[in-house]
């Protein structure tokens, strides 16, 4: 049915006088009961207390084991046909993560070791904590990326490794502390900050600073400089031609079209996921045996060098948490905390979504908290859910967090027994398989919608990405979400007030822009407040209310105005600040001789005023009404039955009836 | 007429057919226009060249001149007869600026001098440029304390006075800078985030800070801490019991009473304004006459001493734009800046509202702050417009700010001639003089309305109130706005959500807590979200509006559920975020076999949806409409037709028909 056109139905005749309905506090509630609700629905909007309700204490006991473990939800039922997907999926992301382990290690100065510790302990906790089936646990660019230029800010990693390594763990620790305390504290809501315009923007940046970092790598430059802005980098670039290695740079390229042409195959063919998955893996095999057959370091093509065998080694007594170096530490776990946790989420939320089930925000918080926690003290540095490893994770047929435990046993063995492979595995092919990872980050497509739908969030994209590629990420991120903060406020100390009209034949009100055929009702003034009036705010709709008056008044055939009438539907809240308001509008008002009518006042608002009115009446029940058409009717009839002569405005009403 | 009992008027017959109006997005603006109308809003509100529109040039000159200076306004039509009142509260306000300005100069720990060297310069300037007819313009209570605390942390008054000298003329200059570039900017708005509650709670605070300074000059203590705080001050009173001395103890009571008797009788009798406004000036002579006749220093009562003769000395080479106090002042200036602006517009406010004109906040902002920088180089200290001194002004019946130039008349001929005679007055006076004058910034009534009216406001107030007290005045002040600002987000991040009902008999649908009498329809869930739908708050009103739904299926009998109605006319905007949401949220509902439907998205909203439809159709016809009651109306129509089963709501709609 199409809906413009009027679709008659059986209608007979029915005998209507004109009623007024009357605005109705809400049933009184005290303080306390208002401050819980206002409680309930700040911090557990998801009620995650729900499913306990009217359940035996046994069975209680069972949901919050299962509750604080999802392990125990999904581990009874677990088949072997799932596990054959999962080991699968597991042998895949493991394949990407060796390699990736390696690179992410050095994109944050540290050790390629410590990348390979981070994929092997993380997965475990996450599998028996984390309530995602496709989140593949590890090491992340951004987060390595931030870690290490903010670290290497106060203490190089050349000249005091040991110190550097003390530094990253006690920022991975503070990380997870940050992280879990945000989910227990079901603050979650904070990264909802990051809004999507940031993150593309942001992602965009991040994508381009870790790419430059790579030049070093790829150009095979020993003399780097420490800093990640695009100037820095591109002077100390072309400041080092002379140290340019024509071998590296020739290896570099060739694997780095090997892992661009793999990547599009499977963007193409999303059944050939493997081919990407498997690129990185079989592109590090290649290069070393490639560097071991030509003694590729007698040319010049810098290797990885010894790693030293075996697994992870305790950790907990490298957490420095004194000395001149804690704010350092804190800042740097705060703000690694919170980025890998927004990826981390958003990562869990994106698959969850795709498979139609629901990942608690608050609960991933303490897992990925926990998880760092744990890795701090087991010689891991900062993980989290990453997106390129879930994605293929995802498309290899994961079905649950096993394919996490599959993924970090293989590392173990990795590090028990295939350490020594990697001497010979030249930076170059590292350096390649970043950019390629991090190139996926850069979403052109969605800047371009972003751009067409809402002007300000491309701005604040554009801030986000010129800001983390000049300035530096950490500050680059806040002036894009102050400025996001700011426009929030924005909208409220400056309000919309449109002026409504009457849709011709019906009791409908609406923007008189926005409906050509609505139409001026002559005597009255018809105003929609759309925010909350409170003290930021009000001078501004003072002003603003007086000047719709005033340019009432320059139109000569309104100038007979009688009524104001504020449509009140939009307003949510208001404080005292706006109760002054009303007050003074009103009197102002009535010294020009028009009436105040407010028409249908929320909750709150109506209990509030009615509250202040004890003192002095400015709400009266006849200037206050249900709806706009009701107010305008009976006032009118009153204007009627007042004035002789009446107004059209009040002929259609009638007419109307 | 009493609204509630139906008005029937003269009712006929009419054949209504079902009609279903369309949205409609806005008329296309381009997005320049946008942005200026959206520039307008935000910084012209009140549209300042309204009244140059279509004058000829000779007229726009004259406005021009007047709109820069108010006094071309009012001057040419001055009488002989607005003199005379003026002339009288002018020497009013004169005696009471006199023993004022030599307090405050001392609360802020500048010499006596420049207290009435402040009561001389500013107000000629604000005579010119002001366009507030009450306002008497000096140094102010708060002001002074806050710039002689903040300066007094980094440099002793005492121990190098010239330089403390030179910081406050310097932070009076930046103070002055920055209160203009607020109005030539418009960015006015800015005070308005110290809310009431805030200052009520702020000035309450200040108060007892300020009183508690004073018994360094009523105990007659010599050694005095140099700290603000409840606790030091506390202290240092009672580790110095042993200076205390009774005769000054005793003097300072006298003539507190006195002053506060004083006080008294002009609330109680207003026309007796003059008692209040002269006695600070009566008791200074009388306590001079009495110190001189019984020698009084001798019996260790500390006395002013000797004050320079003559006029403001230029102080422009006093200035220091460099070295290492100029963060110091500039944050000096910047505070005492909002400070003193805040307390000059919120008066001139006031007694504008009071008489019935009006004051242009922005303008108002410039001529403080021209007042400032003139005066921080004619050696005066920052002034504003005193809420003590205009309330008496006003009183006095000055009708214009002449009376302005007569005090400052009165305090040059002070200068000139009188200053000897101030010598040897009393400190304890002025003590008593300032504590009688802040008591009155301490206001209970307005603290319990506050309470009544809104708990949330009420905390922000104790805030202040404690934070000043306890902590320091410029981070208690800092706290509370924070505080204030933090609500208005979480307004955002949380905002309402409430189901819909039917009020029987009509079309009109309302929140059901509030009206009992509305009832719910079957197979229709009817949400209505009460805030911008953006970045901050679509993880929210996912889980709020899901968990809506689950509940919905926990009841039986509307387990049925067909329809989602999202009443959007409280949805003022919409950014990128705020589209995904409804994406998601429409394929999530897809899944469970329910329907979205959106009625009445307001311009910007429907708009943008409509773009973000262009790639992927959310937004149908058939899923959109103008009212709730359409909305149902047809939507059930149309279940009828499909459904074999008819649900009693599309009866109940149907019989409505």
């Amino acid at each position: 049915m199409e809906p413009n056109n009027a679709t008659s139905m059986h209608s007979h005749c029915v005998d209507i006088t004109m009623e007024v309905h009357q605005v109705v506090p809400p049933p009184y509630k005290s303080t306390l009961q208002k401050f819980k609700a206002r409680l309930k629905e700040t911090f557990f909007p998801d009620d995650p207390l729900r499913q306990f309700q009217g359940q035996s204490l046994n069975r209680k006991l069972i949901l919050g084991a299962q509750y604080v473990f999802p392990i125990l939800q999904w581990g009874p039922n677990y088949t072997l046909k799932l596990f054959k997907s999962d080991f699968v999926s597991g042998l895949t992301i493991a394949s990407l993560a060796i390699p990736q382990g390696i690179s992410y290690a050095k994109l944050a100065n540290l050790p390629p070791i410590v990348g390979l510790y981070s994929s092997f302990v993380p997965p475990l906790v996450y599998a028996v904590l984390g309530s995602s089936r496709d989140l593949a646990v590890g090491p992340v660019s951004i987060a390595s990326l931030v870690m290490g230029s903010m670290l290497r800010q106060e203490v190089s990693p050349t000249l005091d490794p040991l110190l550097f390594l003390q530094l990253a763990f006690t920022s991975t620790f503070f990380a997870g502390i940050f992280q879990a305390s945000l989910g227990i504290l079901r603050l979650g809501f904070i990264i909802d900050f990051l809004s999507k315009a940031i993150l593309i923007g942001f992602m965009a940046g991040a994508a381009i600073i870790v790419s430059l970092q790579q030049l070093k790598s790829l150009l095979g430059i020993t003399h780097f400089t420490n800093q990640m802005g695009l100037i820095p980098v591109m002077s100390s670039v072309f400041h080092n031609i002379h140290e340019w290695s024509w071998q590296t740079i020739l290896m570099g390229i060739c694997f780095l079209v090997l892992l661009l042409l793999a990547r599009q195959v499977s963007i193409r063919k999303p059944k050939l996921f493997w081919v990407s998955a498997g690129a990185p893996l079989v592109s590090v095999i290649i290069s070393t045996l490639l560097v071991f057959a030509i003694k590729g370091q007698k040319h010049g093509i810098s290797v990885i060098g010894k790693l030293q065998q075996g697994i992870n080694p305790p950790s907990l007594n490298m957490l420095r948490f004194h000395g001149t170096y804690l704010g350092l530490v804190m800042k740097t776990g705060l703000i690694t905390g919170i980025l890998s946790l927004t990826e981390g989420i958003a990562v869990g939320r994106t698959f969850a979504a795709l498979r139609n089930y629901k990942v608690d925000g608050n609960k991933e918080m303490i897992a990925i908290g926990f998880m760092n926690v744990v890795g701090s003290s087991t010689s891991c540095y900062v993980t989290t859910g990453a997106f390129s490893r879930s994605a293929v994770n995802n498309n290899a047929g994961a079905k649950t967090a096993v394919s996490n435990i599959v993924m970090s046993v293989t590392v173990m063995v990795t590090l028990l027994f295939l350490m020594p492979l990697f001497q010979y595995t030249p930076n170059v092919v590292l350096g390649a398989i970043i950019v390629t990872a991090v190139i996926g980050l850069i979403d052109i497509p969605a800047a371009i919608h972003i751009w067409r739908i809402d002007k300000f969030d491309f701005i604040v994209m554009l801030v986000a990405f010129f800001g983390v590629i000049f300035i530096s990420v950490q500050l680059g991120l806040a002036i894009a979400v102050g400025l996001s903060t700011f426009k929030i406020l924005l909208q409220i100390t400056r309000p919309k007030t449109v002026m409504l009209g009457k849709i011709p034949g019906t009791d409908i009100y609406r923007n008189l822009d926005q409906y050509k055929e609505a139409e001026r009702i002559p005597g009255f003034l018809i105003l929609s407040i759309e925010a909350p009036i409170n003290f930021a705010n009000i001078t501004y709709l003072n002003e603003r209310t007086l000047r719709w008056i005033e340019e009432e008044d320059n139109i000569k055939e309104h100038s007979n105005l009688r009524y104001i009438i504020l449509e009140m539907s939009a307003v949510s809240a208001i404080d005292t600040s706006g109760i002054s308001f009303f007050r003074e509008l009103k009197s102002t008002l009535e010294k020009k001789g028009v009436e105040l009518v407010l028409v249908n006042p929320l909750g709150e608002v109506i209990e509030k005023l009615k509250k202040a009115d004890e003192d002095n009446d400015f709400i009266r029940t006849d200037n206050l009404f249900l709806t706009v058409g009701e107010a305008v009717a009976s006032l009118s009839s009153t204007m009627k039955s007042q004035s002789s002569t009446m107004t059209e405005g009040a002929q259609t009403i009638v007419a109307h009836y």
